[in-house]
């Protein structure tokens, strides 16, 4: 249980490094029944595949995705669905000096640490091409989901200083920009200041925010399977998130409760709603029926141009610049592997909460004995 | 596994509610030859105990830990821990009316939504008391962390809008301030915050933060298991808590690469350590030899004696003024809450991590015919 | 995860010594909503209780339970379940000597290989009273799986020699005999073989059969959670058991295929069923509609009053006769303890089942964009 | 979490069908540092491989396996091992007609009751082409325990009415005899029995053991977690297996205490061992130093050509004769099954038992401020 595999019923399982052969994910624990085309997971894909502007390393990947097992007739039949990305672009020389030293905020050091050594090729297992397995699989999450009415979204909400404004909110935006803001001023903003800063041998960070639209009250469990606390582990476990907040988030610590408790209500065709959402759609770690809302703050990447100090594997202090092809910013590509995460997380809540009461086992099993 | 059970080698399972006769945990994976004694547990229980001051709810509990198993001639078997707390407090008249309506900001709604019906007493287990069980198992952590010459230090870093200055750091004031700041000159402007607050029947939120010294590089696994992952999970999984970061945290979404990356140094000594600490710590999710650090934003109290709308379970709009014991605000009690789930994350994490390579096999098990 | 923790869903965790305050377990995932009194669980723990004929250890003990959470107005709540038992009758002089040397047969020289040391008095953790926790969880187990017209049953099948006949098989006398064998003229031989035994300072092995019957077709799950597996692992770990049989068990090792596979037939109401079952209702791992049928062999009661060979912890070969209070035969009380594991898996496999198909989602999700 | 993953620390995930494009298993835990290559996995693999001889299916594979990831520089590196085996040799069309039945003794009925429909070709997930993932997982697990000094071995006990002689027995003929027994008169006439069995158009049970020498005592978890617990349920899962037993196994019902215990004895050299071993190697769950023995009956192979009544998927009762390529006998392939879920149980036991005790905490992490 090294720290590949999460979900309580649907599981995930993934695999890979940047320069292996090879990376994917095994599901196992979904439903039978969904179908289920290579395309379906393909779309996916290929929102965080590399090379699509001149803001993401041009490292050339087709991340062609092959379905291995559990699908039969174009239908998932239960059993586990391996999913296998080939990789083809591997230029492994471009590493073979970073083997010998340490750079500064990435993995390298604590992966020796660890294990004695590490596999240096790309960052090894710590590469951002492990999310590849994380965005297949959560492509199958988002498909169950939306079959349920359900939607997650997730996009850029900074970059640097650029944020967008919620006055100019475009969904259709996010997968058109590449930036992936669903604003089309800031995002012209955030271009501009990223090519400044590529100009200097630099990164920048960002944040993005994902929403779930469509989420039934009652998901999630008390105390430690909370909905908000499986979030904040899956949304923090994306190499390069720093802070993850729900709802308000850092916000509330200013607050007063009179500023920050929303009030329910009572509609006109019966149903609860909140007059404001301060909670981000869960209360006691469970989903109150408002829209889910989840933010995340994302270093800049590490990788940088400039000369930097660190220390080499024969223990000196030395001077290194970092070579190889490098996007100069996470966010762009990160924001279809948080929305995910997020779908992955909200449907095993979703799976694990069937067994909750007495009146769902005795909906699904009759008692012949009693008809 | 409705979700009261947490960690994967050092797992604790918690159980009880505000109103029922008890509450308490088992642990199990606990390592066998640690003293232990009821009072090791009691030391961090009186920490979060209420009625200590006029910060926290009058409701008067002794809160007195009896060790149920697990321990012989003062040393832990190696078998499952279980320890309990009586309550003896219990006004349950005071709830009666809740049991009616939905409290705005608590998770009465939820519940019933989950589960078709609630233990309305004192919240039930979306309590705070829920946390007894956790800082009963955090501290056993701390204990083994203490013996490893690991260090975990909580404590309120703001009440509303004061915060602790640095510079004035003292950390023995953590356990003195009633506000469990590091800072006299912070607590006392805070509590008389705090006072204007209560008197205007509303409550406040706050920010603490938790410190972990002494932590070996290499503890936390890649991908899903990443120390600070866990960590989010752990300690967003308190209720209240609505923001978690590690390191420079939300900060980095406005930083470049070359501000936010911390340079490695080989000391004189020959050990490596980094220049600055904006990771908190963590790198690629496993610890990197610096100081942890984890910020947590609370929010506000919900239960404030203001007029508040909301809704009945008949379906009405109706107007509410709560009663009982509440705390003004949560942060103060919290501080331990958040060191001890900090403790029992980092220690699970080195207890997995004895596995991650062969050489510490060979240091265990002896091949007898290599000998 | 020290071992004391089962199921996946309905998630078990026992705790206890034989000679400490007390024992008990915690029971989180149970569904909300099912009545529950103590006396539901009480009728289970008397039929495991010492000292109700000549028989059972002499030790007294009322076992009464007491539930500390998770139930509210006479339902469960759908959060963890404590019940707590409290020793009463330790008579712990009687074990200062054995703490000085290994037992034959128990695991004496095994915990100490393990831990370091051990607690001696009575066995510590490894006492049969650690079955106490199963007794008062598979209670609950049980009431859920009545609710859904599926009724578990174990019985004695044999002691020594002493078998039950089929043709004689009388349900109602499992729980009048002191043997839990549910056939007066084997009880009566069986209870001459045992006095015999026990004269001779001996003790007696014997077999143990457990049916599930209403159970319908589709329960366990592919690979790994097969049914039978679960079940094997769940019958394996009570003390003493030494193999475990499905169905026909050992005898398939000797049969051709066209004796043991079991006819498929259409019956006149439309339903499938088998014309017999060698396969004792699971194929594939998955309940097949039959009659679960699963078999446990018990070795003879380890504590035996004869003169025998062992090592003290000074590492010298010694000569040791056990006192104390003992069963001459572990079976009679270790019936409902296979009644409850049996119980507990089975329900758990159908938790679990309530994932397995998209059609399920369907049923308990409305999505009311298609409404 | 639907049933393909095993293990807490060494955790396999496996995934596959009988005709889809490939079969395979996914290792996460595996410590880093151990070397490793192909040739390592494949020769487990060559003794499960179809076609060898004429006691096994005719299906041609070469069954070759690929490392995708978790290795490098022949050395696992502590992340995730992809192991991939392609499917080259599938006649689907064989299995066109199977789709519109039930087979009898398969699991074709169960997994349409649990999923609604399945995949048919070739038994789909149940078949046992499945064991390919575990017997490659299985190859890694036993390397481990050989560089620690452990032993793994399993054999074909019986087939049908004959059995070994443990006077003849000769390990080198497990891995040379069709029928993998280790006793070349047995072996003859098993043959010669299988080939009647053949002609007949029927189908042979058998037993099959494994052993376990060098296991250090003190492995294995009390309650639950009990190394015979786990291995009953690692064996039970391999597809036919009907029974487990460990060491004496179902003669210890019949068995007299006096007869069944093992003296303790202390050898010349000061070690502690058994002067017998009807423990099979484990008392209370916990391994005793002594060999681990372990039996599995596995039933006739269900495909048998003689004509056999069942039930097609429209409701009537027909008469079936199922065609393709069946191994008459499943033991002689399932023995190396058998030796890797034993030896990944054991390994898993090994890795947990890390975390037992703080004198193992103390002998990894050094205590700074103790040196």
């Amino acid at each position: 249980m090294a720290g590949s595999s999460l979900g309580t019923i649907f599981r995930i399982s993934t695999w890979g490094e940047s320069h292996g052969p090879a990376l994917g994910v095994v599901i196992d624990g979904c439903p039978a029944g969904l179908s289920l085309q290579a395309g379906d997971i393909q779309a996916y894909l290929d929102r965080r595949k590399p090379g699509t502007s001149s803001l993401t390393t041009q490292r050339k990947e087709a991340d062609e995705v092959e379905i291995l097992s559990g699908v039969f007739d174009g239908k998932t039949t239960g059993t586990p669905i391996s999913l296998l990305v080939r990789n083809t672009s591997q230029h492994s020389a471009d590493y073979d000096e970073i083997a010998k030293y340490y750079r500064p905020g990435h993995a390298d050091y604590t992966f020796d640490s660890k294990y004695g050594f590490r596999d240096p090729r790309g960052g090894g297992r710590s590469s951002g091409r492990e999310t590849i397995g994380r965005v297949a699989a959560g492509a199958i999450a988002c498909k169950i989901l939306k079959e349920l009415g359900i939607k997650v979204k997730a996009y850029t909400r900074s970059i640097g200083p650029v944020e967008i404004d919620p006055l100019r909110f475009d969904e259709k935006l996010i997968l058109t920009t590449s930036t992936a803001m669903p604003d089309a001023v800031a995002d012209k903003e955030a271009v501009s200041y990223l090519e400044k800063t590529k100009a200097s041998l630099d990164s920048s960070g960002g944040c993005m925010e994902c929403v779930v639209d469509g989420l039934p009250a009652g998901i999630g469990d008390p105390v430690f399977e909370k909905l908000d606390a499986n979030l904040a582990k899956a949304i923090m476990s994306i190499g390069a998130v720093k802070a993850v907040e729900i709802g308000d988030g850092c916000l509330v610590s200013q607050k007063l409760g009179s500023e920050n408790n929303d009030a329910f209500h009572v509609n006109e065709n019966g149903t609860v709603s909140k007059l404001t959402n301060h909670s981000g759609g869960i209360l006691g770690g469970i989903s109150d029926g408002s829209q889910l809302l989840i933010r995340a703050h994302v270093k800049p990447t590490p990788s940088i141009f400039r000369t930097q100090q660190t220390v080499d594997k024969d223990g000196n202090n030395i001077e290194i610049q970092i070579k190889g092809r490098h996007d100069p910013i996470i966010v762009p590509r990160a924001v279809v592997v948080m929305e995910c995460m997020t779908a992955i997380t909200v449907l095993d809540a979703m799976l694990v909460n069937l067994s909750s009461k007495m009146d769902y086992l005795h909906t699904i099993y009759h008692n012949p004995s009693e008809e």
